[in-house]
């Protein structure tokens, strides 16, 4: 009944190759299905001006799009000399979700940016770059330690990501392009991989939605993000 | 145990004042308790571009927050010559909400433009900018059809919304500055009438939070916004 | 025979709000008939880099109108990326007259920063900010004598602001939206308690003016500005 | 006891050179003393979109200085990525004067464009980039004469202006750099051939003014404009 | 004697995948060893406004490099912005080359958009992308001639670039980054597959360059241009 | 056969102008034939932030138009809030150009900035601009000797430019306007007065050009070249 033929709560083949690219101490190509992000974590010493002497670390990310990831091409947003609110509510969101996975002050007066850029665009390209970030993170934290920049490991736990959605009045998980643009309702969920709520932002896009709708896409996002965590750990291993 | 004495489901004084300014087709001012935005509704003839030829209407928004309207002096966003990303959120997500009040198609080849300025911030401007910006809507319609530019009330529910969170590990309700800096989780609720979702966005700030916790403020976010709409609807009577 | 019914040197009713933000270190709203300006004095520590190290403090302006406050809405500055010129050149004379009426050198390293934002629009916004800052800024100067951060008054002598202009032939005071547009010369004059100017802009908009009726519409200004700066008196004994 | 040796009414000498560079349709180097600027005045058809179908022309003004016209070189505005307060206002001032000086109705829809640009800055460059204006303009007028885009001549009056000043008590006429910044008072004055006023700015800068310094700097304007217009007659005869 | 190893004319191992992405008319990964490029091709119906009406088409190129395509993350132009100068100028370069290979008439009111974006940069970004956008291109044309909009190949020869620089006193074709940094001259050449120049940039970067070593950087250059362009051909076989 | 009767290597009449201005430590007004451009040096004492603490100098250069310069008025870049493509490429050769000819470590931490206006333009504006930049960067070189600043003369050598190009199939030097349009190639040329190369930059305008026609343009150059390096040094003397 999905375009796809995929059953409700069935996600897209999900990859992660991690070294996608040579220089960045984390860089991680991720795949949810035809959606491509390539997101990059890059280690500089110090922090922004609102954190110093306070001996932690900060963690941000910025959210880009090639202009032909998509059907039609989007401007390119350094030529028109300003980002979208798209785009700043998206990186936003990245950023919020990786520093909800690490505990600062372990990290040292360090701070790590993410670059997630959008090779190629499916639908979910957001929770597709939480996703992978967090599989760069973990490698740039590698990094730190093996140079013995920090002892400890910051990692607080593994976050992921999943978009869910109301198509044709059903519940359905990881919802492609063509899904998203006529879904009633679509809603990104954030989790840890203890199961807990990082973020989690449903809007209403054709008709407003029931609490046993939001119920019923917070079970299937569940489902999702522990597949895509484990997916995570196993690449990682 | 909550610093204003307020009971874990006790929402802070509301109130609108209609025609709080002589010249927007709505205009109104929204308290909740020391929180203050003006919200004006502006009928304009004619949609965007990308909306032309439709025969539908359009509707949106914009958000600022005057310099000193907050204990210590931000910076003039026209002088720094771009809006933030948190100014740019706030905007679409009030858009995205009052756009989901209306049937679009009943309006007409009109735009109503909506501005919530913040005089004076004690949190939650966002959730009373949505709901002081619904009167202020249901005013410019009233206009409308006055003038005979719209026959039928193309208003489908009242919309209102409210910030919930999770302050010293309890779920309560519109949260104030103090709870709001301090809280380990913040969400944004929008509801209709007839108690159904429009958006909810919640973010872990300090700690991940349990389906259960996200149930409870499910919870009394119903109640208050409940109490919101009969006020909006007893000041419109 | 104007518009309003006044005489030709009667202003319209004035008023002084004090206090009508909680944060501001002085938040005047001030209301020159249905014109109404919300006037903010920030006091910050620390000067411009341009004036560092002379001992001496600082005071600027800046000038906003929310989008409706006038009969058809404007852009929003900050949306639009750029303020105008109309409102640079208001914000650089509030700024010129409220330092005129200070001794910087008793200010110690201190900026004041003064927001001048128009809730509402009908006519000589700039006249009115200058007023209302003036009485925002001895509130600001108390607040700060009271802190104990200075010692003596650093205020030379109040300073009060009023337009003037050529309606129909004839000088008049205080000139209100209807007559303002129709005017044939327009004329804000900024002047001290003690009778001296500290600034006169003069434009003809619709034909070039004598020496004489210049005369005249100086001689209004200053009883005009003697009854401001009365009230201003009057309100903050 | 002027820095210049010259008396309180004594203008510097004053040129008008036509024709300074080849493709403008107006194009004049005027200088006041070692104040040198660069006036062009290009005509193009059509008028902005506001005035699009009024039959009526328009008149609009842009100023700058080249970075080293000043002891001190300045940022370059184009490179900054913006125009700074004090242009605008200078450039709003300019434009308005050339319009006082034409019957738009009688210009047919066309534009006629200043760029009034400082190639060397010795106080008194707006006052200067208005009176060589003056004279492009003619020369643009009789261009679209000559070419029977129009057929009367649409000048009103010729227009001028000139700085005055208090300096060490004095009024002073025409003040050069080192009388300027050294001056309690700075005004300019625009004024038509027929003795009327078309502008007047006056501004305290250290000390405010009395209305009898103002009638002193009033009369000393009178007289250099009167000087400059004859002048600028000289040269178009 | 180079870094690399490689012999003074021997280009990289280079590489152009077809089809890299899904949506553009044309996509093409080119690698220059490790220089990573994607290249697409994004044809839209219509012209920019200063070719309208003249049955032609039109061509253009923007260029930008992901922040962390480099050894140190760069500021992202889009947040930053503005693009910077040399991004600037590289895609006026590209553009300017693929113009050259095509008789745009026979384009119709077409314009096709070149996007080269670095993945990874290791010298020669600007090269890699002309030789990259043309196999592009030539996909581009390939769809529209299928889809009926064009019926002759408005091809006229293939174009490829690269660069060539005198390091440590010898000519050397197709610089890496550690050979570019250390190179005295560092000059780019666009060719056509018929042997002819479109196009030579040439910088003394550090000592000026005699007309000998251009000669001798001049031949290095066609050589190894004809093998890019063999490949070229050869992938679009 | 050229419009302007020149021979295939004559150039224009070539003039420099000292001090043409008061303010600036070097200030030249190159003029060749129509072309005419105002070149001033600017000494700073310190280098910008990536040049600190090297006890080295540094030199760059901006580039702009007079709006009125040329034909048709073009938009003043200073209003539209950025400087274009090619202002931008213009401006980092001629800077690339002057510190080519300048031992920067002989110039102590000071800073030489060149700001080079087009008063009018007639064809060839970048390369009269490095050619009389040269002119005032000596200027500005025995000034900071005269004053002390610097003991040895960090010139290495003295640079000039031309453009050369292939007007109706034959090698030209000097292009002006109406030939520079109706080229086929274009090639800017940067020699020293030893008879090297600092930059070439050739660009097949409407048709490739072979490697015969690039030495004839060369030899146009260099000939062309040792003429106003002979003309900076007579000025010079």
């Amino acid at each position: 009944m999905r375009p796809s033929g995929r059953t409700a709560s069935q996600i897209r083949p999900i990859s992660f190759t991690r070294s996608f690219t040579a220089h960045a101490e984390g860089s991680v190509l991720v795949e949810f299905g035809n959606t491509k992000v390539l997101c990059t974590a890059s280690v500089e010493e110090g922090v922004p001006r609102f954190m110093k002497g306070q001996g932690k670390g900060w963690i941000t990310a910025e959210y880009g799009m090639l202009p032909r990831a998509t059907h039609t091409r989007n401007d390119r947003e350094a030529a028109r000399g300003k980002q979208s609110g798209r785009t700043m509510e998206i990186q936003r969101l990245i950023g919020r979700a990786l520093r909800a996975a690490v505990d600062l002050s372990l990290l040292g007066e360090n701070t790590i940016t993410f670059d997630c850029d959008v090779i190629q665009a499916d639908g979910g390209t957001r929770t597709a770059a939480i996703s992978g970030a967090c599989v760069a993170l973990c490698d740039a934290l590698s990094h730190l330690r093996a140079k013995g920049t920090i002892k400890t490991n910051p990692l607080k736990y593994m976050v992921a990501a999943v978009s869910v959605g109301i198509y044709k009045g059903e519940a359905v998980a990881d919802l492609e392009y063509t899904e998203d643009s006529a879904a009633d309702t679509d809603m990104n969920v954030v989790m840890t991989e203890t199961g807990k709520l990082i973020e989690i932002q449903g809007t209403a896009e054709a008709a407003p939605f029931s609490f046993e709708e939001m119920q019923d896409m917070m079970a299937l996002a569940k489902i999702a993000i522990r597949e895509i965590i484990d997916e995570q750990k196993r690449v990682l291993a």
